[in-house]
């Protein structure tokens, strides 16, 4: 039996509630919505209709139609950033950024078409939100922050940006790729003109699944960056401007969003609150057994406050990378080395060239998987229990 | 039970390898293609490769990395339409596109970054190929066409397109989204430099998959346009410009490239050969069945050769939209009416106020659902057996 503790790359093992819908999905039932007036269009119609409401329950987006479903999260963030920065334009983002965020912005900064500064961030991987001010420019058009680092689990103190900005009328775009289905995250609450996620981590759907959640302020200064059939207007050459087909170009992935919906139905009957306080726990049950470990390093913080189940760790004389495919391939263990996407990152912790070791794991794992981790730690060579 | 006879929109009804293909891909196997060295990531590195490769056996293409996924047909014309043009270029394409093609050209032309002109068709809906030299210029940079059209159905003489040009190395690209998995769409054979293909209507696979096949000529005049985490070059802020990386930013849609993959062998290992006879053989017992009924008119090419099974038909006396309703409802036949996001196409035809009911059907449908169309003809109100 596989032990999987990847899940900052992907909920790998869903609840079966999402495995069933997407085999119902695929049993003929749900056409393309929006497409013609026969039963099996209608009934995809309804399906993405449901799944942006719930989306919009979990966001705190009251309006279905603001909530976009995209392939994914680097798709979304993609859209948002193309989509609504124009020549001149200034951002502001941090260092603690996934490439997803980093490579579109430095493309747009290569094109001459953006200029943007990163905020540093402490020794705790916590962004340097406070320096804002000092970044901030009148062609400031926008700040984009991850929720909480991929690297190192930390969440960032989001809702404190908008009040810290001369200019309130800045947008603020939040990377909720890896807060999603774990802690709160309510656009409304961060003071974020808009949100992006990933439907197959945290959200627990399947990959190839994702979107975002914008207000109606910052789409109004949008523009889609892929246009096309969308099922409405057919007749006109433009594009239409309305949520969601604005967005929304082609045939949407029926049976990704259809084990989507489950996921986030699973999230909303277990409970946000119950979903933290459980990970909570496996984190508090994960540093204890960590603190044994005297070589082995941790970086970012070191309580189960203020982050999420998303750990980076060396070793004082085993690579990361050497750790990770021997508990992949003597303890049945999956576990993330390397480079996480995020290189400007682990810059902050001197990892740029090592990698880590990376163990993530969310609210279905149980004690004994981490249990299971520490053992092995305890049998690899040159990590001694003191 | 449900008869299904829009196809042309997507294959709902999937062979059962399709369907298992998914489900396994949701059973806790296959993690993200390229990211770290764990047993279910290189599974699904393995999954991608394997469907590059057969999709490339498919479209001829020899190397696997010049296939590129991506979530739809629409994502795919839009990467290679944005990726390749620049501020000045030309472009040609015809009346028969749909939105996918029509869209992104007038947005580009309303941007001020391109200009297109665009071949007229013929009563058959037979773009006019031949006057591709009156509209080639200096600047002219591509010519997109559709392989055939999702309106009526028309195989266009896309082989002859580059013998035309003054300048052959105008690139070629073909949207072979209503022709892949139905007739041969060989890049070589074409003389073109991309094929963009749906995953979801010939090919069998679930509704989140398409991508697009291209030449190196043609990859390195264009550049990507979504950009993020590829899981390769990681240290780097510029996104890596090896194929299939370049286009792919972002994790891939695992269980759907699973289903595309076990559809693209279904369609191998039946024979294109076969399936296009089968269809052949549809399509005529279809328009023999059509002949009888003096009162519906069929757009288009009335023969079977030169066509795929995709119809558009109109009524004497009665509304097409009212005629798809009443064949959902009271017969239980699935079909599409209204316009087909192709205004154009209807202009040709002169449908672009009623538009059309369309019958489209693949090599999985049986000559009983044909033949339940045609009973159901004969009842419908104001449609008389002569």
């Amino acid at each position: 039996m596989m032990i999987y503790l990847d899940c900052a790359s992907t909920s790998l093992i869903k609840p079966q509630c999402v495995t069933d819908a997407v085999c119902k999905a695929m049993s003929g039932n749900l056409g393309n919505p929006g497409r013609g007036s026969g039963k099996s269009s209608i009934e995809s119609s309804r399906l993405l209709f449901e799944t942006r409401t719930i989306i919009g329950t979990l966001f705190g987006m009251p309006s279905p139609d603001n909530v976009i479903l995209k392939s994914s999260v680097t798709e979304s963030l993609n859209t948002i950033l193309i989509g609504l920065l124009k020549k001149g334009d200034h951002v502001i983002s941090s260092v603690m950024e996934h490439n997803s965020v980093l490579r579109p912005l430095e493309r747009l900064r290569k094109s001459g078409i953006i200029t943007y500064d990163l905020l540093g961030a402490d020794s705790f991987g916590r962004i340097k939100i406070e320096d804002l001010k000092g970044l901030e420019k009148k062609e400031t058009k926008l700040i984009i922050l991850t929720h909480a680092s991929n690297l190192c689990g930390t969440i960032q103190d989001i809702s404190s940006v908008r009040q810290l900005l001369r200019n309130k009328d800045i947008f603020v775009v939040i990377d909720a790729a890896q807060t999603a289905g774990y802690i709160p995250v309510n656009i409304g609450n961060l003071s974020a003109d808009a949100v992006a996620f990933t439907g197959h981590k945290g959200l627990l759907g399947p990959q190839g699944t994702g979107g975002f959640i914008l207000n109606d302020r910052i789409n109004h200064e949008m523009m889609p960056v892929f246009t096309g059939g969308t099922g409405s207007d057919s007749s006109s050459l433009s594009h239409p401007m309305f949520l969601p087909d604005k967005y929304e170009a082609g045939t949407a992935n029926v049976p990704g969003i259809a084990g989507l919906s489950a996921g986030v139905n699973h999230i909303l009957e277990e409970g946000l609150d119950s979903i933290t306080a459980k990970n909570q726990w496996l984190m508090d049950h994960f540093l204890n057994r960590l603190k044994k470990f005297s070589e082995i390093f941790l970086y970012g913080i070191d309580i189960s406050k203020g982050r999420i189940p998303c750990f980076s760790l060396t070793f004082s004389d085993i690579d990361p990378s050497l750790a990770s495919y021997v508990l992949d391939n003597e303890f049945g263990i999956t576990t993330r080395s390397g480079l996480h996407c995020a290189p400007l990152a682990h810059k902050v912790f001197g990892t740029d060239t090592s990698g880590s070791l990376r163990i993530s794991f969310n609210h279905l794992t149980s004690e004994c998987d981490i249990d299971a981790l520490f053992s092995a730690f305890s049998m690899l060579k040159g990590v001694s229990h003191d």
